[in-house]
């Protein structure tokens, strides 16, 4: 039998999949699970965008142009208008979700063996994808003590060499919740242009801010135009992850042009999804609203209750909708595999992500999870009491000093 | 401006993509252009996948799962059975198009510096994909004058080295048309065998097959199972080519584990492309008969009006909608570009492929054009007509010996 490759060897499963046919035991044997592992919306998708898919009458479901669609490109810079970014309709590459963007972003910007600076925690499949295309993860840590802020330049600078050829963020974070201030934001600007790297930006968390400030966007960093990669996607602003849309935003023509050769072979982005995520545009302000509102209160309540619970501590996150908890257990892998094995509380118990997997450096968070606030108010409020009587119960905890 | 990869240098844009503007300008000039270029089936799209998009109902459009649904793949198996392919759901992956299931199994299989064996001309992507996994191809000739038949194994054996990891074919071929016959896939099975290769067949024109006899898929050679990966598509089977629905399908479960790690880092597959998809199963056997009847009529049309040119050769392609025709001319590259720019008989033109592309060897097949039947009849045989015209008055017009 032929070998496997060598990148395919190194990408590891998230401990969250792990996780998963766990979970379906505990189903099978009748506990009821809380899902607080994922980051699928459960808010409805607009009702515009569901009612594109009526009015398709085409008889042939034929190739949409490599680049995507003219006509969502040019309706997408009418909406980042709002947000003060000035766009013409060619710097917008549609993309098979926000992952295709970044796997292309890596792909035509990184040799093998190059470099790309990550704060970590971060989105795991961003080292999956550095593996795809041979470049090399250097991690610079956050800590929950200082509530995930981004570390001084000098932090940055240790790790820059001649390898160095990018600073990836995700903003605002996930796995994290933060939302990185001006001051961070103007950081990151001057050592991207002191050393000349790409600054490839994922903000498909944009509407998640949760400041009462405008939302600062990598585009908007005077001086970089050309070193700076926007990643987006409507997966998570209207609860459209299922149709694969994303895009990939640069000023930069030469980036584009060679992001345009993978495009060109993948041949073109999903047909329907696209006309889904076109009409979706026309969601009504009160749709933004309504959902912003529902994550605001949602945050309240997990925070709230998470920080109520003993040993247990959570930073205020700023934006998405997730935090990083910290947790009274030796081991959060261990803890969140025991309440799907060894856990239940009349009947139910919590399916968590360790953040172990958020993390590139071995041991890095090791008591700490990650929360998605993606369940309404009532369900959220239970699992908090359910995660309190399983941290009560486990034989792993850790009383605190 | 930091630099730009070194495999997005390597990648060339296709010869048919550097046309399409010229195209553009002809039309604006007035003149009507007959594309016999594209691979984009004309033909409709089944009934039941069309109106399976005016009974989605649900609220929240989510991901589906990496691997695709269940309930897609279990009915596959039951369509692949028709083909005496017998599969088990897990041994199937739904990607995005046949694109995908190229890429992953490319990343999954090849390490860089890998070789894969390829006939060539070949579809100019694979070519892409391989520069996106770091492998080389090693291209293997065979001719017009043979009609493209698979050359001898000596010819294989003198390619093969230790960096030798797989054989790549498409079949029905993309761009010749040319179908394998029970006796060239043997003997693919026995060099595949005697040196333990990974077998990647395309089979996205496998219901194109004009022989009369039943189609022989690399699924059904014996003793190579754990070598052997399927790339499939409803993109030609149901004129879907827009809704980016393939299949990676394999026996080797290594191999599923390690394209399934590329798989959850891309999330899912397209959501409502696959519910189309899902429903095209049951288009009834009258649409594949009208698709098929159609399809051999044209051919009919096109092989014999081609030979009917002075000059002009054209092998009789037993599978999918191409050939690959020779033509009286200096350069087919020029030819084509002329046929746009500087052309047109009573307002009109034709717009066709240079084979060149589909070639690795530089210059080879430089007196060729691979020309799609996806033109009804009347329309193929009027392109034909401005063919022939063009051919006449073409300053680099080739008087044959």
């Amino acid at each position: 039998m032929p070998e496997i490759s060598v990148r395919g060897l190194q990408m590891s499963e998230s401990p969250i999949r792990k996780l998963t046919p766990l979970a379906e035991d505990a189903k099978k044997r009748g506990v009821k699970v809380y899902h607080l592992n994922i980051g699928q919306p459960d808010l409805p998708t607009p009702q515009c965008g569901r009612d594109a898919l009526k009015n398709i009458n085409g008889t042939v479901m034929e190739y949409s142009p490599s680049q995507g669609y003219a006509s969502y490109r040019g309706k997408l810079c009418g909406f980042y208008k709002k947000s003060d970014i000035s766009l013409d309709a060619d710097d917008i590459i549609i993309t098979a979700g926000g992952s295709e963007a970044v796997l292309f972003a890596f792909m035509a910007c990184l040799n093998p063996g190059d470099e790309v600076i990550l704060p970590e925690p971060a989105y795991a499949n961003y080292m999956t994808f550095a593996i795809s295309a041979g470049a090399t993860v250097r991690p610079i840590p956050t800590s929950i003590e200082e509530g995930f802020a981004l570390p001084k330049v000098e932090k940055f600078e240790e790790l820059i060499n001649e390898r160095t050829k990018a600073i990836m963020i995700c903003n605002p974070n996930n796995p994290t919740g933060y939302l990185y201030t001006h001051k961070e934001m103007e950081q990151i600007r001057d050592i991207v242009k002191k050393y000349d790297l790409y600054l490839i930006s994922d903000e498909v968390y944009r509407e998640y801010n949760y400041t009462g400030l405008p939302y600062i966007s990598a585009m908007h960093l005077e001086g970089i135009e050309q070193n700076t990669i926007m990643i987006d996607s409507v997966s998570k602003r209207y609860s459209e992850c299922g149709i694969r849309i994303g895009a990939l935003i640069t000023k930069n023509e030469e980036v584009r042009k060679t992001v345009m050769k993978f495009c060109q072979a993948r041949l073109s982005p999903p047909l329907i999804g696209q006309i889904v995520a076109e009409a979706s545009l026309d969601a009504p302000e009160e749709y933004y609203r309504e959902v912003y509102d529902e994550y605001v209160e949602r945050r309240k309540c997990l925070i709230d209750g998470l920080n109520n619970i003993p040993g247990v501590y959570s930073p205020v996150p700023m934006g998405a909708f997730y935090t990083v908890a910290k947790l009274p257990v030796d081991n959060a892998d261990k803890f969140c595999r025991w309440c799907l094995t060894d856990f239940q509380y009349e009947g139910e118990t919590v399916m968590i992500a360790p953040a172990s997997g958020f993390y590139i450096t071995p041991g890095a968070g090791i008591d700490q999870v990650r929360i998605a606030y993606v369940l309404k108010r009532e369900e959220l409020q239970r699992a908090l009491t359910v995660l309190q009587k399983a941290l009560e119960q486990y034989p792993g905890r850790k009383i605190s000093e």
